[in-house]
């Protein structure tokens, strides 16, 4: 005989966002005094609190804000290594012979399983405390065959969202055969990666990879079945977003630097322009426009691109108050592209939203709003987050 | 018979900065591998763990940073009402017939004492959350000599930095005879507001008071033992500067808009120049330059400027990470003014550093260092707070 799972009722919650414009108001399906119920690992029911069914337990929100936990589609979390001292460098205008990216990949390379294991939990956890309850990360830094499958396999263990970002940069061992590279990457290291991963990534820049690099390298991965997602004109103009929308890609992540055929190219598919402004923010670039690609009908997410080089910010609430403030995303907008943007980014419809048959994924502010993440910048406002049903902070 | 007051020995710090230049290295006194004993509610003792005394009790910081509390010299909490929808107004770019400041003025008049004090109380608990260990807070929402003098009992209650801000803006009431406010500020106000302030403040600006006025209320102020601090130079040019350094004023809040004369002004004064990045930030506003302060060798402090119409945050570490990314300070800069600087800003030497004598007022990271404030702006990384020796947080 199989009893049926508790059930929880979140009441009293002075403005939900449920992501459900059939449930409430506007695109974020707003609704003021409302409810939810959890039945184990989902979602039962969200609506009018005058309206909610009888459930086991209650848990008065206190009129505060009741959101979807955050989706954070991309970030860098497997990795060993500190760069403390490059970042201090370059924010004082002090000289500093960093090793950029390939301090990380030296540091990663060292590490113990066991190391790197509790510097991803660690982080994990931190951004669970702020609201995220998915994340997807990424391999990259190890850039070895043995390296990149120990990443995503590490990573694996705590998330569906895995990446293999074997094309990474071209490690200093092939920079005189990037050719070799390619090779390695499409070959025994995709063999040995794809097992333990849901996704294929390319950096697709000057520097990195080219059009024609990412297009072979994301096409070998599509073949052994992992979905393409591009880091496409983060630092210039590419072909990185034409790519993304060619290949179907799930997301074409940066889009600082667009023409616009790239945000036509982007308005009419179903790849999602990921932004990731603590990136900007931490290396004092230029902003993406989020207003342009809204209102030319993309799809919009934001996500931190955590990782210890160019955005060390595992904080959403906090990209979310730089797309307001600098980006042209109205709190809205943005508190829509940091959850079910997020989980479109995914092609995810089960995270997201609090909707009935979604998974319990929620965070509870401290603050009547969800526009006070972008009112109060910097202020922890979560004070409490469910993920799949189970209290966690 | 009185016994010494009980002893605590906190070891195993990473980076410990003491702003104390003779116990560490550079302006920030840093020390690595140190100690610090707190005895009561005092720093007995700082420096190299090897070094440390013995003490009744001890507690591993396991590696991670200590740094003195935050001293936010620059707040406005209390306050009552909401102006959630004004920000979102703003921030979508919609039409929206805000009262500003006049909104908070009727709500915090309408508020019981138990209102605004459970309001105060919450932003402070909050902040202390996030490191800060002294707030200032001022009156200027009530512009009734009974709501002025009310906020200032309130706050006195939780704070000794009290300042009196009758001179806020010209009440609606006042609109036709601003020099009758003036009087009032000058007379009846003050009289009854004295007593519970330690200092006075002008807001010195186009449309709220010019450079006579705020001369005439707070050498009034001065008269009755208060001593003064100017809202300076925030939205334009204008003589605010240049006045708090002729009246020796603790501290020139936000000096946005600074000629040469007026950084020179601050450079040869013992008037600290306070920057509030968080207003900045809120209202899109062009960025104060510290960097050019601190050249000429002017003393920078940096707060936070609490208030919910132009800077609702309560985050010292998120004004540390705009100060370094937009500002132009250093991250140990940024650290020293918003600890040590705070303090100068008060006229205080027993906050702001950990010393023999101070104040047992400290932050614990969750990170090797102080630089991680703005190396990963957004995340909450204050782990544990002890204020007057005791742990808070
Ligand atoms: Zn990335
Ligand atoms: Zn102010």
């Amino acid at each position: 005989m199989t009893t049926a799972a508790d059930t929880l009722l979140i009441t009293n919650i002075g403005s939900l966002v449920t992501n459900d414009p059939t449930v409430g108001e506007g695109p974020l399906g707003l609704v003021r005094d409302a409810a939810v119920v959890i039945e184990g690992e989902r979602i039962a029911w969200a609506g009018p609190a005058t309206a909610a069914p009888a459930a086991d337990t209650a848990y008065d929100a206190d009129g505060r804000a009741v959101i979807p936990g955050f989706v954070d589609s991309h970030s860098h979390l497997v990795f060993a290594g500190d760069r403390t001292e490059e970042f201090n460098a370059r924010m004082s205008g002090r000289p500093y012979s960093a090793g950029g990216i390939r301090t990380t990949v030296a540091a990663t390379r060292a590490a113990t399983d066991a190391e790197l294991e509790a510097n991803l939990t660690r982080y994990l956890r931190e951004a669970l405390r702020q609201g995220t309850t998915t994340f997807e990360t990424k391999s990259g830094y190890g850039l070895t065959v043995e390296d990149e499958a120990r990443a995503l396999r590490i990573a694996s263990a705590h998330t569906d969202e895995v990446t293999y970002l074997g094309a990474h940069i071209v490690p200093p061992d092939y920079a005189d055969d990037p050719a070799a590279y390619v090779a390695l990457v499409t070959g025994d290291m995709l063999d040995a990666c794809a097992p333990h991963a849901r996704w294929i990534d390319v950096f697709c820049e000057k520097g990195a990879f080219d059009g024609d690099q990412a297009r072979t390298i994301l096409t070998a991965g599509k073949a052994k079945g992992l979905h393409p997602r591009i880091h496409a004109n983060q630092l210039s103009y590419g072909p990185g977003v034409q790519l993304a929308v060619e290949l179907d890609a799930a997301s074409a992540d940066h889009c600082t630097h667009l023409t616009d055929e790239d945000v036509d190219a982007l308005a009419n598919s179903s790849t999602v322009a990921t932004l990731l402004p603590g990136a900007e923010f931490s290396t004092r670039a230029e902003w993406p426009n989020a207003r342009r690609l809204l209102d030319a009908g993309a799809t919009v997410a934001l996500s931190t691109d955590c990782n210890p080089g160019s955005s060390f910010t595992s904080s959403v609430p906090f990209c979310i108050a730089l797309a307001v403030r600098d980006m042209g995303m109205t709190p809205d907008e943005a508190l829509w592209s940091a959850t079910a943007g997020g989980a479109a980014a995914l092609r995810r419809t089960d995270i997201g939203r609090i909707t009935r048959g979604a998974y319990a994924d929620l965070a509870l502010l401290d603050a009547p709003s969800h526009v006070h993440l972008a009112y109060r910048p910097g202020v922890p406002l979560v004070s409490a987050v469910w993920r799949r049903g189970l209290r966690e902070v």
